[in-house]
């Protein structure tokens, strides 16, 4: 099955366009998962068992293992899903990007170490630092496009030819990159217009979508500017709204029912 | 002492600008190294032992160690290099960027855990994304700008306001990037002449300078565009081109002896 396949299966099965992101800091982890000899896996099994079927995906961030030093739990992570909830895809948000012999190193890691499904990379150094991942016409390869975060326009916002940097981002990736059919992109829920300009570029592309939550996105906009022309479309992330909450599982259908009505309106 | 102080001082004492690559390919290894049970630390320190007073630095390649998961290799080599020559600083070529939070766990797994000099970074995120990595004012912070692989062009040539993408990104590091002084950029060798225009926006700033040997880029050019306004101001890597030779101390010792060469014209 294509990454494409995957998630369209799964959007539908569980009705969902939530991935939740495991990002855990040792230093916020629950009291319970601290004692653990692996305290990260512990706390991210808690989550999954939680969430499995509320979630389109989960998307581990690579650099909370990398950080702490666990890159064994990020491992054991990815095949716990891999074992008992095959159906969902695992991104392993990484945000590669370098020219071609080492980037074929970094895919390796992604797809063949991990066994990640999907993989974030940085589009900055162009065609050919993307083309090792773009070859495993099964795995998905997530572009970064219009980020969440604050400085994100520090670039992607300048005017190149008459429109933004990241606008040209989404042309590339609609009619140079996904020459598999396994391209998607990276858009802040916090920039929900913008977010509609890329939709109209790439009417049917997945969009990974950070910044519900934490950091402000307002789901009924994302909904509104970002749904693609068929219905889902989306994975939209929540990472500390979720797994920090009192209780993860209900902090994940309640995210879920929340896109599900923005959806339907 | 700074990142700056490290480089300045290692440029005059070994009198070169040759920084060499630590990229192990576990298929490329010479025969000896391949049956050890730590192959990428045995061939790094036979390396490191061999070239150590012809560089002004070591950069090795994340991806290589990651991809071959043999992360505890790359911190046995940084330890063996701090242990051994305390004075020659060593790059992290990660090319990191991702959102505050996730980019101070990626700086805390660079110079904490790795106990790196300096790390090479995306700039397509922005400020915050780089922010967590510059506050660290010992550490340099290597900033992607005109990269050497042929589709760097795809985003970093676009014409933003009248001038070339890496050209902002320059304007960047010098502006509003550097208030540490620890700030320098990634710029090609395979395309010297925009290495002169940057030179010219930034005249006094370290450049990390791949692409010479495999990639093809010309050594005499590099120094004509790229040297600093008062010597030096470069450092220059081959990976291959020096690994894999049949006699890495010489081929380290030529390429130090051409830049010379190419400096004093």
């Amino acid at each position: 099955m294509t990454f494409y396949e995957k998630l369209a299966a799964i959007w539908k099965k569980n009705d969902s366009m939530v991935c939740v992101g495991l990002d855990p800091d040792f230093n916020k982890l629950p009291e319970r998962f601290r004692k653990s000899s692996t305290p990260f896996l512990d706390f991210n099994k808690f989550l999954v068992d939680a969430t499995s079927d509320l979630v389109c995906a989960y998307k581990p961030q690579a650099a909370y293992y990398a950080g702490q030093n666990a890159d064994d739990q990020l491992a054991a992570t990815i095949a716990y899903i891999k074992e008992n909830h095959p159906e969902i895809p695992v991104i392993l948000d990484v945000k590669r990007g370098d020219i071609g012999s080492t980037a074929a190193m970094y895919a390796r890691e992604a797809f063949e170490r991990y066994g990640a499904d999907a993989v974030t990379v940085n589009p900055y150094m162009g065609s050919d630092a993307l083309k090792p991942f773009l070859d495993y016409a099964d795995k998905g390869v997530i572009i970064l496009c219009r980020t969440s975060n604050p400085g994100g326009g520090d670039l992607q916002n300048l005017m190149c030819d008459g429109r933004p940097l990241y606008e040209h981002v989404a042309e590339l990736a609609r009619d140079k990159y996904n020459y598999n059919r396994n391209v998607a992109l990276v858009i802040g829920a916090t920039y929900p217009e913008e977010l509609g300009k890329v939709r109209s570029i790439c009417p049917d592309m997945p969009f990974l979508v950070p910044g519900v939550g934490a950091q402000g996105g307002d789901v009924a906009k994302v909904l509104e500017h970002g749904a693609a022309a068929g219905g889902y479309g989306l994975v939209i992330n929540s990472s500390r709204g979720i797994i920090y909450a009192a209780d993860p599982e209900l902090a994940a259908r309640e995210l879920r029912d929340l896109i599900r009505r923005s959806a339907a309106r």
